[in-house]
């Protein structure tokens, strides 16, 4: 709605990084006073809550520095200049676990963070998953640990904040919901 | 999982803001090179998913610099320096929408993007909503529009992506499993 649009006067690149990038811009509110807005730029990323045929998800633990702690994930990963999240997500996939998969359905996607960042999450649902022979490797700064989990343990990982993100428990949440209705 | 851990060798200031601060740090890798990781430092926020006695949902729309558009989300904030989360939900509840609530019960707490921030927002569950008088006013650089939506409603603003962030789609399929699990 137009009553809300705040615009831009002036916007100051203050970094421009391997990952983020940052922003402080100046802007006219809708009451004609101004303000500043600290602003990150981010490639988006996508996600994959993989199935095994034994009906597990698949988790990697990561150390991650911004928390100084490990968690446990779906598996994630940034996207490339120009890459289809689609294809982005079989190639995470593929990095991180191992895994190809036969069905890969788009869940949701949704923005992490609108009140400073443009980060934006495609989260997809990937089955019929096989190992792959001589399968990608992960970047040279990436180290995981790959877990499977029932969605009993998922649950209790949450519990204990070994789970504790947003795609992560939203991934857990979509199956509880899936098993609720009865289609799983 | 200690194997996994990356040291910090250097951390640089970059920027410190309003919301937001920014460091690059070199990090020693668990196979002993190194590597740069950018960091943002966020205060932490709130996010409140608020029933009406008519059973809808309380949602806000508000223009987001960082996506140069408006959504529709559910009421949230940033936590103030020292400020316990179930306080900071009553005050943003009552400054975004000039509701109180009889109870307030934390639904989950996730880390909104753990590559690269370390933001943390708390979900809570408000019931037995009542205006309440001389209601606290939003900051002077917020400008929010209210709705009232059904789930039905809140469903068909997920397909159109007027609702798009994380903590909103979570809390929308939090209610759907409520509802599934015949706990509504």
């Amino acid at each position: 709605m137009s009553e809300l649009e705040e615009k831009t006067l002036k916007s100051e690149e203050i970094y421009s990084g391997k990952v983020i990038s940052l922003y402080l811009q100046d802007v006219m509110l809708p009451n004609g006073k101004q303000s500043k807005r600290e602003i990150i730029k981010h490639p988006g990323a996508v996600a994959i809550l993989a199935i095994t045929n034994e009906n597990k998800i698949i988790m990697v633990e990561q150390f991650r520095k911004a928390l100084e702690r490990t968690i446990v994930e779906i598996p994630a990963g940034k996207l490339e200049k120009g890459e289809e999240p689609a294809l982005c997500a079989r190639r995470e996939l593929e990095e991180e676990t191992g895994y190809e998969c036969e069905s890969l359905k788009l869940l949701t996607s949704f923005y992490t963070s609108p009140g400073f960042a443009d980060e934006i999450v495609h989260v997809y649902l990937a089955k019929g998953l096989s190992k792959k022979e001589n399968a990608a490797a992960l970047d040279e700064d990436e180290f995981v640990s790959l877990e499977e989990l029932t969605l009993e343990e998922a649950l209790h990982y949450i519990r204990e904040q070994k789970i504790y993100d947003a795609k992560t428990i939203y991934a857990v949440q979509y199956l509880q919901l899936q098993e609720a209705l009865g289609q799983k």
